[in-house]
């Protein structure tokens, strides 16, 4: 194994500027806690100085039992023409009481003499007087060269000295940032080796550390680039969250760090925990974590060509760059018509462990998958719809096979009716639906008004059917999509409807399809619901196993 | 300037890999339109041996006028045991009668032993023989080198003599993939150099391009190591879309080229339409780009931190990488609304030269645009609709002030019922739809069938109006697409939808937002149909000129 990288986490400072996240003082102490789950080495709470929400965490978060994580306060060098012992921003962050403070500093000039507006000199001795004042007190000192890069661009000399200044101060980590996310790769590795040749003379063993921006789409490759050069000290958010485009995503970065430059960053054994403690994270913040993030995503070790399916059922590495397990993912073969029927063996073994790709189901179900596609079909967000296309094929095979009954399904609908009215004119809508069913052999009729014709069907249908089924009371819909396959004529055309249904624990997707979106809703609703209903029956059938 | 580079987008074949990503054949249509207006090289544009659906493409897309765009098709290299000539796949390639086509051959030896199950000197032929022959039918041959960087590091060698194969058998590009996205921008460019040198005697002039995804969150990082290191040629897709986690994210990495490398690739003038191009590119696969998205996103130039945003109003390259308006996007202050001003403006002069950015009906509609916004509105896809807002203002203020009439509806709808029926239960729908509008103070009522309650209303409103308006008869609907915008109430949650119409000589795009589809496909529908009537005045006032 290489060298220790530390992993400085800043979801609850910098993560916080990112538009739409928002975190209540209970968030936080989840979100630290969550941090602390995946054994990382610092957590930057927030800024006591200019947000007294931040400051109730601090207080709170003494209690906070956490097996690695340090936590540190982040606030600015001190204000022009006072000493750092009478600022109180510097004040309020001793009394954040915090084992560490992250404290940022101007390298560029323009900000110095454009933004601040101090001398050069002055800025200078804002750095180091606010840094020694705080090692007096006692604290880890974390400086952030904010807008090192820019600063080293225009006037080098000078952007070295404010590194120089916060190092004979006494700063335990210099982190060179790139606020505003504009640097390559190449320009980190120079910056960072520029840093290492100018001060190396000076004994000090404090160590480098990175803090990249995601503007130009290279923040985890500039992190790396700074490693390479030799940093040993890494800022990010779990979840890319930060301002504007985001900071580093340590969750696409921290395997990289591990599985690829050998380096530990976490406790031993967390790893394998990073895609659902990120998920978590994007849970608290109510955002959905990108289906593509690397490592992480749902899409991560996702396989749509048949070719690649082919291949990874050969020999996984042969198509993934890292075994999915060792960061807590799954692999999965998306079914459509550019699987394959490797895909399919793979996916109807797991309610047949008997179906190879080459026995005669699969075949017969890629042979339905491409007619069912031709018509518009699509089950790769449709997971429940498809089991539920192999179950009735399954059963039907069996049954033929053995003379016994093939597929029926729980239940039918005998009619229904939505009527959307608007009787006066282009005001808000009044939708109401009856649905009739059948259930072995009794029928049931119900009515519902709802938002809208889908909303009304759904609330009728289920209401008929919750007779025979009271666990439908449970079910709710959880999303709900449409799309027409083809514009050619336009709401003549063929529409998909995508719905995602949750009974408060399980979640799943089906799919229908129709000229109708009324009815390629009732196609998708008679699946979910379908689904719902075998799916209870086979857990109760486990249990008396 | 520097060196050209030359971009090639596979959003139609790579990024229809992704999930959930799927094209229609008109949907492709507009994808290729839509690349060519950005002004790129090379438009990879489909499968035609393994896809019926992308061969009908290029059968249609010899009507195409394509500014500067060259389309290419994809393939493999032949299959073992036959001879290129005898291949159906190349055959189907050379039916799709492209100028370009894109062979991918395998660089690792692993891949060519394990999972073509081929001996390593055949595969060589395959690569050599495969090319020769294109080459002999006249194609410009782009050579895809699959795992590359893979295949460099276990056999070396190896890897290199199947890029010598394909050059020596006249490949006009060689382009190094990073099939599984593994890579470090590192890596990619010390593949590039060994490429370099170990082929760099045989003095052909094809040049060296660069095929990366995003697993390690590198691909942007990686296609810019490439070109340092020496390529000329990209391969990605705009929005990203592709393979698990994307391809090289085209939008995140064009304008790093053109203003940071200071290479151009696109027609010049062209990339201050990138962020318009992408997300026209994410609709039309009817899905959203990341609002963090580099360069293109909602939030790329979004400032949330009160200093971010007093210093970008000091001087605005103090807190951004580069300036918004070159890429076509606007900057936003999240907490004081300032941004998008200067873009209605300009939407707005086209109505009325008058009007500037400080103009109060620009703060008018910027004040409407972001409560609309709230309230799930979307103005991006639907110019019509914008338009007709616009006019709307403008008309009212212009009656406000001259004592005039205020804007007034060209017809009402004064009632309408739409019925979905499905007598018989699971079959197929029965929709009809009675409307009563109001024009110039009479009334008319007019009822049709139709396949879904939407295409039952349309026909109904058209067929009553028709009778004031007789120019609406030759109107129809292209293109027709729903999207719940919060999902977490699905059913009862609002929708929008967008409607394109077409007259046979001119197309525009309207919108609608409600809770119930029904009712937003109406709003969407009146928009329509009032934008064709508004436009067909015009035109008569226009002629009289």
């Amino acid at each position: 194994m290489g060298d220790v990288v530390e992993i400085l986490d800043t979801t609850l400072r910098d993560g916080a500027q990112g538009e739409g996240i928002i975190f209540s003082v209970r968030d936080k102490i989840t979100v630290a806690e969550t941090l602390d789950e995946l054994g990382i080495a610092w957590i930057e709470a927030g800024n006591p100085g200019s947000n007294p929400k931040d400051m109730e965490f601090f207080r709170l978060a003494g209690d906070l039992k956490l097996q690695r994580a340090q936590l540190c306060a982040f606030g600015s060098t001190r204000k022009k023409g006072i000493k750092a012992a009478d600022d109180p921003q510097l004040q309020s962050l001793l009394e954040a009481n915090t084992p560490g403070v992250t404290i940022f500093g101007k390298s560029w000039d323009l900000h110095v003499t454009e933004v601040i507006r101090v001398s050069l000199e002055e800025n200078l001795d804002m750095i180091a007087g606010t840094i020694a004042f705080l090692k007096q007190e006692g604290r880890i000192v974390i400086y952030d060269a904010e807008h090192f890069f820019d600063g080293l661009k225009a006037n080098p000399d000078y952007a070295l000295n404010t590194v120089k200044a916060a190092l004979e101060a006494g700063a335990d980590r210099i982190v060179l940032c790139d606020t505003n996310g504009g640097a390559f790769p190449s320009a980190i590795g120079a910056g960072v080796r520029a840093v290492q040749e100018s001060c190396k003379t000076n004994g000090n063993t404090s160590f480098l550390g990175i803090h990249a921006h995601n503007d130009s789409g290279m923040a985890v490759a500039c992190s790396i680039a700074a490693l390479q050069a030799g940093c040993g000290h890494v800022q990010g958010t779990l979840a890319g969250f930060g301002e504007r485009c985001g900071n580093t995503c340590l969750a696409a970065l921290i395997p990289s760090i591990e599985l690829k430059l050998d380096r530990p960053c976490l406790l031993p054994g967390r790893l394998e925990h990073i895609s659902k403690l990120t998920r978590r994270i994007a849970e608290v913040a109510n955002v959905s974590i990108p289906d593509d993030m690397p490592y992480v995503g749902i899409r991560a070790f996702a396989h749509k060509a048949g070719m690649h399916a082919d291949g990874i059922l050969k020999i996984s590495r042969s198509f993934e760059h890292v075994d999915p397990a060792l960061v807590g993912n799954d692999r999965r073969f998306l079914m459509s018509e550019v699987g394959g029927r490797s895909a399919i063996a793979e996916r109807v073994k797991k309610l047949d462990p008997a179906v190879t790709r080459d026995h005669p189901i699969t075949a017969a179900l890629a042979e339905k998958l491409k007619s069912l596609e031709a018509q518009g079909w699509a089950f790769e967000g449709a997971d429940a719809s498809f089991e539920l296309m192999v179950r009735r094929e399954l059963r039907n095979r069996a049954g033929n096979r053995k003379g016994a009954d093939s597929f029926k399904p729980l239940f039918t609908i005998l009619a229904y009716r939505v009527v959307s009215e608007h009787p006066t004119g282009e005001t808000i809508a009044c939708s109401h639906a009856w649905v009739k069913v059948l259930v072995d052999g009794k029928d049931e009729i119900a009515a519902s008004e709802g938002d809208g014709p889908v909303n009304a069907l759904d609330g009728a249908l289920r209401r008929a059917l919750t007779r025979f089924y009271p666990e439908l009371e449970k079910v709710r819909l959880s999303d709900y999509k449409v799309r027409v396959i083809d514009g050619k004529d336009a709401t003549a055309a063929r529409v998909r409807v995508l719905i995602e249904s949750t009974d408060g624990v399980n979640t799943w997707s089906t799919v229908g399809v129709s000229e109708d979106v009324i009815d390629a809703s009732r196609a998708a609703l008679v699946d979910s619901i379908e689904y719902k209903l075998i799916d209870d029956i086979e857990r109760k059938f486990k249990a008396y196993l």
